[in-house]
C-alpha cells in the first residue's frame, strides 16, 4: 500500500467522524465575541490527539504594540486563541503553521437561510450553513491533515503548528496575538475559500471613506451654493484613473492574466446630500482599495493620498476645500510567498498527483491573515483551500464534501513533503 | 391731504395694534395640522372689521376632485381655511384676492433659536419667530391694507378677498379647497417673501427620485459586478444637460437676466450602495425639477422622462435596466401673470410712489400657491411681499418691520387703484 493509499483510507474511516465535527463547530455561532464555545471544541479536538494544546485571551494592552493593530474593540474575554503543536524530531526540521480562523460574519437574515444558518445540515455533497465555506471547512480540512499524520504513525522532522484564530473578519487580532505569543514557522498554509486554486500571492485591503465639501443652497437658486456631488464625482473618476495606473503592471504577470482588474478599488458607497430641494454640502465616498502584493500599507496609502493631493491640479476648488481620507475598518496588509518557494511545487505536485490535472495559480483577489504572517510575523503564507469564494458572507453559504477531503489529502501529502519523515 | 398721506398716517396711528397682532399669530405654532388656534386669531381679527367671514374645513373626498391634490393627509379638522370678503358696490367692478398661508414649516431646535422660535421678539427692526418671513408677516402687511382701506371708509367698485389658508408648504390643499369653495377674482397678489421684489412669473417646482440599477458583486472581484455609481453619474450629467436645454430660452428673457439658472434642476440627493466591499446595486437620485412660468407640470413631466427614455442611446445598459422616476413630495404646478398685466403696471408705479426707486421685476425661483391660482382656479397671480428669502425655514427667520409698513402701503394704493374708489 502507498502512502497515499493508507492516507485516502485513514481519512474515508473517519469520514463520518469528521464532517460531525465540521457539524459541531458550524453549529456555534462564532460571531465577534462569541468565539469562545466553538473554539473549546477545537481545544479538546487538539487534545484528544495529544497535541501540546495553548489556549489563551489575547490582550488589547500587547495587541497595540503591532502597528498591524486596527482594534473595533477591547476586551476579548469571550474569544480565545487556540493552538495546538505536533513537535517535530528535528530542532532544524522545516516547519509549517496551519493557520485558520474561527470567526464568522453574521448570518443576516436567518428566515432567508433555507437550511437553517447554523444547521451543519447535509443535502447531497454539500454541507450548510454560516462559516461552512469560510472557514470552518477549511479548518477541518488542515485538521484531517494533522490528525491523519498521527493516525498514520508518522514521525516528521519539523513542527506542524495548527492555529485557531479569532477575528479575522474584523481586522486579524487573533493573528497578531499569536506571532507575538512566538509562534514562527518556515511556511504558513491557510485553507481560506480558494476553491482549491492556489495562492501563492494575496491582495491586501484597506477601506477608506472620502469626504468631499460643497457649499448648501436653496435647490431653487442652486447656483448660490456648490454641489459636493458634483465635486465628488471629480473623485470617483481619478479614484478610477488611479485604479487603472495600479493595475497595469499587475495585468501582464502570469499571476494574473485571467484577472481583468488584479488590485481593484472598488467605489462601494457614494453618499451626497440630504435634502432633494438643497444643494449637496458633503459627499462621502467609501471603498475598498486592493493593496499589491509587493508593496506595503504605507506605500498603498501614499499613493492614494497623492492622488487626493493632485485633485487641485483638477479643480482649483480643492485648494479651499481640501478632500480628506480617513482609514477605518478593514486594514489587511497583503502576504504571499516568493513564487520560487519550495512548499508552492510541493502544493502543486500533490493537487496534480491527487487531481490528476494541473492546478490554477493565481493571486487572491481578497486579503487574509496571510498578510499579518508575511508582513508582521515574517512568515511566507500561502493559500489553499476547499471553499467556494461566491459563498463566503452568502446566504446558504455551504462547503462542498468531495473537496473537503481532496484538499485534507493534498495538505497530508504537502505536509508530510515539506516537514519530511524521519525515519 | 393726499390719499398717500392718509395711508401713511392711518397706518403709522396703528402701528402698535400691528406688531402685536402680528406677535400673536407668531406665537401660535401653525405647523401642519395645528393651524386651528392662529387661524381663530385671523377669524376673530376680520370679524372685528364687519368683514363676511367664511371658517371651513377642507375635505378629503372634495379636494380628491383636482387633479393638483397631492396630499400628505387625509383629516383637516384642525385646519380650518378663514376667508373674510370685503364686498365691492359693483358687480363687474374689478376684484382681487389677497392670499397667504398660515401653515409653517418646522422649528427644527429649539434650543437654536437665538431669541426663542416662536417668542415675536422685535429687536431693532427685526421681529423674530417661525413663520415671520414665511410669510405671517406677509399676511399681516395685506391685512393692513384691508383695514386702512375700511378705517379711511374707502368704498371700492371691486370685491376684496383676504384668504387665511392652509398647507402652502406642504402641497397647496388650502387654496384648492379656496378655490374649489368659489372664490374666484380677476388677480390674485400673494405676499411671499419676495424681499419687495414683483414676481409677475413663479416657478412651479417637483420633487423626482430617480432609482439606477447596477448588479452587486464583491469588492475584490468588482469586474464582474456593475456599479450603479456609474450608471448614476451617467444620469446625473443628462439632468445637467436638460437644465441646459431648457433654461436656453429663459434666460434671453428679461425676467431672468440676474439669473443664470432660471428654471434649475437640483440634484439634492446622490446616495448609491450599502457596504464599502460591494459593487453599488443601486443608486437613487433625489432632486428639485424647476417647472417654467409657460409650461404644464405634464408637459415638464414628459421632457424629463424623454431624457430618461433616451439614456439608451448613450448606454446599452439601459436597454435592460431602465432608469425609473416617481414624483413625491412637492408638486406644485408654476403661476403667474402676462407681463402687460394691468396690475402690474399698478404695483410697479405704487413701488415707486413710494419707494421713489423703480421695483425689481423678476420670476420667482420657488414656487407658491400662486400656481394653483393660475392653473387651477384661472386666476393671475403676482407674488409681492416684504419677507427675506433667505430667511424662509431658516433658524432666527424674521421679518423687517420697516419693509412690512412699505409693502403695505404699496399693497393698499395698488388695490386701490385695481379695485378703483366708488364715488
Amino acid at each position: 500500500m502507498t502512502l497515499i493509499e493508507k492516507i485516502k483510507d485513514n481519512i474515508e474511516l473517519h469520514k463520518e467522524s469528521y464532517l460531525e465535527y465540521l457539524q459541531a463547530i458550524v453549529k456555534e455561532p462564532s460571531t465577534i465575541g462569541y468565539e469562545a464555545s466553538a473554539q473549546k471544541l477545537v481545544e479538546e479536538r487538539l487534545k484528544a490527539s495529544k497535541l501540546d494544546v495553548d489556549v489563551w485571551i489575547p490582550q488589547h494592552e500587547e495587541l497595540q504594540k503591532s502597528e498591524f493593530y486596527n482594534p473595533i474593540r477591547e476586551n476579548y474575554d469571550e474569544s480565545p486563541n487556540v493552538v495546538g503543536v505536533l513537535k517535530g524530531t528535528q530542532p532544524d526540521g522545516r516547519s509549517i503553521i496551519l493557520n485558520g480562523h474561527i470567526d464568522v460574519v453574521p448570518a443576516g437574515d436567518l428566515a432567508k437561510w433555507e437550511h437553517g444558518a447554523y444547521s451543519g445540515k447535509i443535502v447531497d455533497n454539500k454541507l450548510y450553513g454560516r462559516g461552512t465555506t469560510d472557514m470552518k471547512g477549511g479548518n477541518v480540512a488542515s485538521l484531517i491533515a494533522l490528525e491523519t499524520i498521527i493516525n498514520l504513525g508518522i514521525k516528521l522532522k519539523g513542527d506542524v503548528i495548527y492555529q485557531s484564530v479569532i477575528e479575522e473578519e474584523t481586522g486579524g487580532a487573533g493573528t497578531i496575538s499569536a506571532i507575538q505569543r512566538g509562534y514562527k514557522a518556515d511556511i504558513a498554509l491557510i485553507p481560506e475559500p480558494s476553491e482549491m486554486k492556489i495562492f501563492p500571492k494575496q491582495q491586501g485591503s484597506l477601506w477608506f471613506e472620502i469626504k468631499v465639501k460643497g457649499i448648501s443652497a436653496h435647490g431653487g437658486t442652486r447656483y448660490e451654493g456648490v454641489s459636493s456631488v458634483e465635486k465628488g464625482i471629480i473623485v470617483f473618476n481619478q479614484l478610477l484613473e488611479l485604479e487603472e495606473k495600479r493595475n497595469k503592471k499587475y495585468r501582464k504577470q502570469e499571476l494574473y492574466k485571467d484577472n481583468p482588474i488584479p488590485i481593484p478599488i472598488n467605489i462601494g458607497q457614494f453618499n451626497g446630500g440630504i435634502f432633494p430641494s438643497s444643494v449637496p454640502e458633503e459627499t462621502v465616498i467609501k471603498g475598498r482599495y486592493g493593496v499589491g502584493p509587493d508593496e506595503t500599507i504605507n506605500e498603498a496609502k501614499a499613493e492614494f493620498q497623492k492622488m487626493l493631493d493632485d485633485l487641485v491640479e483638477i479643480d482649483q476648488w480643492f485648494e479651499k476645500y481640501p478632500v480628506t481620507v480617513k482609514w477605518e475598518g478593514i486594514h489587511l496588509p497583503p502576504g504571499g510567498s516568493d513564487l520560487d518557494h519550495p512548499m508552492l511545487e510541493i502544493l502543486k505536485d500533490n493537487y496534480e498527483e491527487v487531481e490528476h490535472e494541473k492546478p490554477i495559480v493565481a493571486g487572491s483577489t481578497w486579503g487574509t491573515d496571510g498578510g499579518l504572517l508575511t508582513q508582521y510575523g515574517n512568515i511566507p503564507s500561502i493559500v489553499f483551500g476547499p471553499g467556494t469564494t461566491s459563498m463566503a458572507h452568502f446566504t446558504d453559504e455551504y462547503i462542498e464534501i468531495d473537496k473537503l477531503f481532496k484538499t485534507a489529502e493534498i495538505i497530508t501529502l504537502s505536509i508530510i513533503d515539506w516537514c519530511e519523515i524521519d525515519d
